[in-house]
């Protein structure tokens, strides 16, 4: 027994590293995300097996229903069959074994520190919250690894807690209501990604969503049937409370406020106009009436209602994109303003919003609001949430501006995934910036949000626009600031990205479905090779200024079917850069290999039987076949001549176009090669 | 004018054919399922474009709500940006016109008959009642089809009715807890089949499903926490109404009642048993005690809970399967069948079924279980619900036995889906069988119900083993006895197969999720070439007697990614059936490109980085791969040598052994071919 101990204690010391703080080479062996703040391996290996048994030491809070959700998920991923599928109660012997102190409230500033400790033949995760044990148990998830004849949980010690208090994700549900499973999923995979704010955005121009019993014609009128019920809020908020994840509703006011006007439209500040749920996209003009009494009593009456279903201390009132047209053209709304010597629309909203403040400060809650609502005279208890910045006109942001005026904040600017950007992009933006803070600057940011804005997505795609973006933005909110090293991030994101599946996750499966849809069979290989390199219009381009698409229109096209990052896209660019400043034999090698995918592609595709939505992408597919046996032929040697140049040309000229709202993202680089 | 009246008709007459019973070669051209009663062809072709409108004729009823629904099929199936995305009203010259008389009730025997009318510019639906006008709905979505350039739907005109009022389709929530969402889709399929009975079986040995007010404890002990609230359950039944379909709720008495009983214990039959949630599958001798008053007021009062939750007239109490062992047990029941009379248990279970029935009268349901409450003194008003056959003794099945001993009875035996049979085995089986019913007994056979029996599967696999087979067997209750062309359905449902994904179904996507999951990556080519050819174990030999797999065990296996009716394994064995009986050099061609595709998976599947689940498929591919080999090479002109004969019975050795609970289905006919 001594001399075990005593070879456990040299094995301890032979391999463990100092701990860590950040990344390193431990980053490229442990498929762990968010990075954890300390890790120290050792080469323990705890194996499951069918005689695996899981305890918790106390049936209280979230650890024992997750406990059990834990062994199914370890259950079906490596589809071993454990005879205890129920954790024990105090078993001290147990494979896994869960320690919390106390049960917590989920709310801001909650410890969600943890450890994980794999000993010889434990796995032992601690934690001061139940939180904490939530959060511990998903870096468990993570350690499952295994060779061929088995799986088992690798030998750790992990000391953990997060860099930022708010690390939240935004769904719009007013553009694309969605359905209770759609939230529960993405709730489940937020908290896989140790997120633990859900921002619902739940009012807007195109619905209203929430069931009013006070204001009944809110739901009725103003949602296409498609709102939630006051029993689906409170089945939406417990279950989120389960993971540990607060949620923040959002009634947006007083403008995007179409859908309430359609309702109840003499709230309106333009009498006469005629409110319809808006089906388009964009910035629109139907605002409340801030000098109509009766807006107050509405709204003060509507909080009283909404405000007991969301126990969360924060409350968002919106506030963002009133450009106060239907002010500037309400002839008392002008005379009120120069009364009461408000010289500004932005100095009325703050009137706005001030009574706001007041209303939720009556049923307890802390108002929150989109950049717009900071101005002189807006009180420094509401919390700025900052969605503008460079693009914007906004130098460093509007973050750096609140948090030195004195607000707390939260940053979403950068974080706006329906922009269709990059990973990378999203991935290396610090919510702290370049700014210099104070140390007390600092502490008011709270942290970000991930914007999940629904114009362009429905079920069907919205998983695929979250993730697994949202996973490496997920890190940037929890694990320090030096973590960022893109390659290592990316390579674990692909095990994410799979891992996130067995939580119901669909980008992928659904890709194939609206792949199937347009091909009319199961025969789809030769356009999965086109999402390979396509990706959907970037930065709003798509939407033409919100004219293209209607809320009610197709989200089933070539350009539904592609994501960001598109995976050959980037590794050919990488291969390809590399060629063209060090030209090799085996890059050229695997260069041929992705040109000969698409010329293959290409043969596949003309064998489907044409359809209209096969036939909008023959051209471009014909096109990027011409294009890539060109591009063989040059890597074969051949010179570029004018025949071959003007070859190119023609094939430039149709590749360079978009692509049913995709585009061809590896075009650049090819004609970079090609000296174009 | 006149000549283009002059030149319709013409067109009419030349090209309408006489009006059609059952399945003639119109079914080659058009994808309809279940077929229709009456079809009639013209030339018409109405054109899917931005312009087209919808209409319908009244906002009252079902109508509208699913017309707009239709319209987000229309457009997500053709990618079409129709610019009316909404009803209107009585709109005469809406390109898709729908009329229905009245509003109907979703009950038995509700009109579902239709109407539809393809003229030169025009789809007209039209319907006796809302119901009726949404099965033409469905039909008018599946007359969709496509050119190069363009949709368009198909000129015709339909009249169509279904042969049996009662086309349902049972999910055992027990046994495996499905989800809201899960119910949803399902139910959206069903109404796409034109079904138009949910037999929800909520309670069985592994699980009581249903929140009780009145005894809390069946779900806080009896469901681990899986089961539906009252709202739930308004939900669903509410969102079944809206498809027609009426929601017969099934709690299981007095055996399957290990969950009950693990509440309740005092209401058992056998004192001092330790009922606990069964976590196996089979038959259990946890039983209701017939003899304890105080069993009758708890159904009483449970009854009286549950019935106004469901508004249908029929209330399912199973009755299934009590081998009355805990009541041979007690030497007080005993005595009380004495006393009493009551010579057998099934005398007993009769005794309680009248009691139940009594019950059941009060609150306006009638009686419906399965056929083991058909004894001599249960009366006649009892609806039976026929599930075995030959298979269990019964040369002529019970529903012949129901109905000619005067019941009501509805058919489940033969459409088993749990039992992994071929589509092509339940298509063939009439709901009246080969029997000589007289008019009035023929009358009294209501109709079919599909069973999905959940003990092997899970949210992720249900949709997989519903769909595609159970849109067959709904064309068996709704369409006249002689449409049953093996040939033609199978043609038609592989593209019903693939429009139920509009719906949600998850049978092709998640089969993927399972194989990434098992491939731990995104290559999972290799493993798909095999769920071709292999096909889940049948008839409950996967699951031993029940014995190996626990409710908490793993679905996420190699057979849960498996199908029935393997896509390939059928085209192979076809060709090489005829290809055995004469050769050909057009089947050989065929036979080895099959013969490679497996050669080619083999040496795919050998590049995957290897893990515990791959490496129990490898030796089974390899062996594939080597036969395959060897059949190339017959097929070749090669002579079967000893040396041959004995490769291939090494291969043929282990290839017959169960791959991950599942069987390669074209080994016989292989070894057909190679005489073995």
């Amino acid at each position: 027994m001594i001399k075990k101990i005593i070879n456990n204690l040299i094995t301890i010391l032979l391999f463990s590293v100092t701990i860590v703080n950040g990344q390193n080479k431990l980053s490229d062996r442990y498929n762990l995300m968010p990075w954890p703040k300390e890790i120290q391996e050792n080469t323990n290996k705890v194996y499951i097996n069918e005689e695996v048994t899981v305890s918790v030491n106390s049936k209280e809070g979230r650890v024992y229903d997750a406990t059990t959700k834990f062994i199914r998920r370890l259950t079906n991923r490596t589809g071993v069959f454990i005879n205890e599928g129920f954790p024990f109660l105090n078993k001290n012997n147990a494979t896994i074994k869960i320690t919390f102190n106390k049960v917590a409230e989920v709310q801001l500033n909650v410890d969600e520190s943890y450890e994980v400790k794999v000993t010889e033949n434990q796995v032992e995760v601690f934690a001061k919250t139940d939180i904490g044990a939530l959060r511990g148990l998903e870096t468990v998830l993570q350690l499952i690894t295994y060779n061929e004849n088995s799986f088992y949980i690798e030998g750790v010690t992990i000391k953990d807690s997060p860099r930022f208090v708010w690390r939240g994700l935004m769904i719009d549900v007013a553009r694309h209501y969605q359905p209770l499973s759609v939230l529960k999923r993405n709730l489940d995979a937020m908290a896989s990604m140790k997120m633990n704010v859900f921002h619902w955005h739940l009012s807007d121009d195109q619905g209203f969503r929430v069931e009013s019993k006070v204001f009944p014609k809110l739901h009725q009128l103003g949602s296409d049937k498609q709102y939630y019920t006051h029993d689906n809020i409170k089945e939406i908020v417990s279950y989120a409370n389960k993971l540990g994840i607060r949620v923040v509703p959002e009634i947006d006011v007083p403008g995007h406020a179409t859908a309430i006007l359609t309702a109840y439209p003499e709230l309106g500040s333009k009498k006469g106009y005629d409110y319809k749920i808006e089906r388009f996209s964009g910035v629109f003009h139907p605002t409340l009436n801030p000098i109509n009494p009766e807006v107050y009593v509405f709204l003060d009456k509507l909080f009283a209602e909404l405000t007991p279903l969301f126990p969360d201390h924060y409350f968002h009132i919106g506030g963002d994109e009133n450009e106060g047209k239907h002010w500037d053209e309400n002839y008392e709304i002008q005379k009120f303003k120069k009364k009461e010597g408000l010289n500004s629309n932005h100095d009325l909203q703050t009137f706005f919003n001030i009574k706001l403040q007041d209303i939720l400060k009556k049923y307890n809650k802390r108002l929150m609001g989109w950049d717009e609502i900071m101005t002189k005279d807006m009180p420094k208890t509401a919390i700025i949430h900052s969605w503008r910045g460079v693009n914007e006109g906004f130098k460093n942001g509007t973050l750096s501006e609140a948090v030195k005026n004195g607000y707390q904040a939260v940053l979403s600017n950068d974080y706006y995934i329906d922009r269709m950007q990059s990973v990378e992009h999203h991935y290396l933006f610090d919510p702290l910036g370049n700014e210099k803070f104070t140390k007390e600057e600092e502490k008011r940011v709270l942290g970000g949000e991930v914007t999940m804005w629904s114009e362009l997505v429905t079920p069907l795609t919205i998983d695929s626009r979250i993730w697994p973006r949202t996973a490496a933005i997920a890190e940037r909110f929890w694990s320090v600031k030096e973590v960022k090293n893109l390659e290592n991030m990316r390579k674990r994101l692909v095990k994410v990205t799979l891992q996130l599946e067995e939580l119901g996750i669909s980008h992928y499966k659904n890709r194939d479905v609206i792949l199937r849809n347009i091909a009319k069979c199961n025969a789809i290989s030769s356009l999965k090779v086109l999402t390979g390199i396509y990706e959907p219009l970037k930065i709003y381009t798509r939407n033409k200024g919100g004219t293209e698409y209607k809320s009610f229109s197709p989200f089933t096209l070539f350009a539904d079917a592609c994501f960001s990052d598109a995976i050959d896209a980037y590794n050919f660019k990488k291969t390809m850069n590399s060629f063209i400043k060090t030209p090799s034999e085996s890059k050229k090698k695997k260069l041929k290999s992705y040109f000969n995918k698409w010329v293959e592609g290409y043969s596949d595709f003309i064998k489907l039987p044409p359809n209209p939505n096969t036939s909008l992408i023959k051209n471009h597919y014909e096109k990027l076949n011409e294009l890539s046996l060109i591009c063989i032929e040059v890597l074969n040697g051949k010179k570029i001549t004018n025949k071959v140049k003007n070859e190119v040309n023609m094939c430039v000229k149709v590749l360079k176009l978009p692509l049913v709202d995709t585009e061809l993202v590896i075009l650049p680089v090819i004609k970079k090669f090609l000296n174009e």
